[in-house]
């Protein structure tokens, strides 16, 4: 059965436990996922409302884009467990002969880049989500604005969550390419998907005081 | 049942939707939660490794605290839904008559209080979880350091939205004495825990760099 299926205590719980998943993969694609929920929540409490006639398309539009989004980032909870787990055995495979020693290092290699490629996307979806937020700072109802600051909190510590998981692998992996490509794509995203969660917050919290 | 009894895609399903709840105080309790139960994992994957062992002792009670404030929070996701229903029916409670006025009024006050109560509990859990990641940076195997980074984003994320949940309702609150023993109490620990967490990332990060 897939993780996602079982109940919020036992994932908290199954999280909590030494087995290797769920990990912080994991927890970064479940908080992504509750932070993009609320972008629906709150297009959900401002369609109808007349106030908030002029922006009715529109706020459907962030409402497909975030219903899509959350089911990218749940389906992750368990993708990334089932892509993290061959490099949580190879970990464990031998290196006494140099054959072994080849072996472990090749397979560690693949691995580790496998163990990469959910992180790297939960960083993009979170990304995503936290743009359909800052809509949401003019779209949806005023009423609804500090879910608008619970959800770019949750989808700030989801995008760092996956860089995270993508940091603790990359220093081991050779592939220049590869590590060129992540610093050119996903690091600039992180850099610029926290400063857009801080202005975002800045913002919801200015409307409250 | 209890919300948290239900699947996580329950869960993320109903809090997309326009349902009262869960809204963003159950996403902030489930969040911390989220957070704590990687302290464990950190200490659980720490225990019995020899490079460790001068602190065992103190690895076995941060885990003991972990467990309880990750169940804590765990009950305050059904705790927040129980204690802002009775705030969202007096919302829409008449007032016609200058009686009906009083009532509604003297209703809404006490239902704001309510409201309340589980959003600073979360900031006060958070911050309390945020100090067990502190003291994992030197203390948790330096392989599960990633889990020490995306705990602590997690429960930066809690924190902020259990304060979130508070700012929306104190606004309307007329108590005096209670918004004097938020300000001085609540408000100083958020911005020490946003403080903390920031701090704590950054050695994070800069043990993976």
């Amino acid at each position: 059965m897939k993780m996602i299926h079982g109940s919020c205590v036992e994932f908290v719980n199954e999280l909590a436990s030494k087995n290797a998943v769920p990990g912080g993969g994991g927890a970064a694609a479940l908080t992504g996922a509750i932070g993009t929920a609320l972008a629906s929540m709150v297009v959900n409490l401002t369609l109808g409302k007349k106030k908030y006639a002029d922006y009715e398309e529109a706020n459907k539009e962030i409402m497909a884009k975030a219903i899509q989004i959350q089911e990218d980032l749940m389906e992750m909870v368990d993708k990334d467990a089932e892509n993290f787990l061959p490099l949580s055995k190879a970990y464990g495979l031998p290196k006494e002969t140099e054959e072994e020693k080849r072996i472990k290092d090749e397979t560690m290699q693949k691995c580790l880049i496998q163990a990469c490629s959910v992180p790297v996307d939960i960083v993009k979806k979170c990304y995503e989500a936290i743009v359909l937020h800052e809509e949401l700072v003019d779209k949806g109802s005023k009423l609804a604005i500090s879910d608008v600051g619970v959800g770019v909190q949750c989808l700030r510590a989801g995008l760092i969550s996956g860089w995270l998981n993508v940091l603790i692998n990359i220093n081991m992996i050779k592939d220049v390419d590869y590590i060129t490509n992540i610093n050119e794509e996903v690091r600039p995203l992180v850099a610029k998907g926290i400063a857009k969660s801080d202005e975002i917050y800045a913002k919801v919290e200015a409307m409250l005081s």
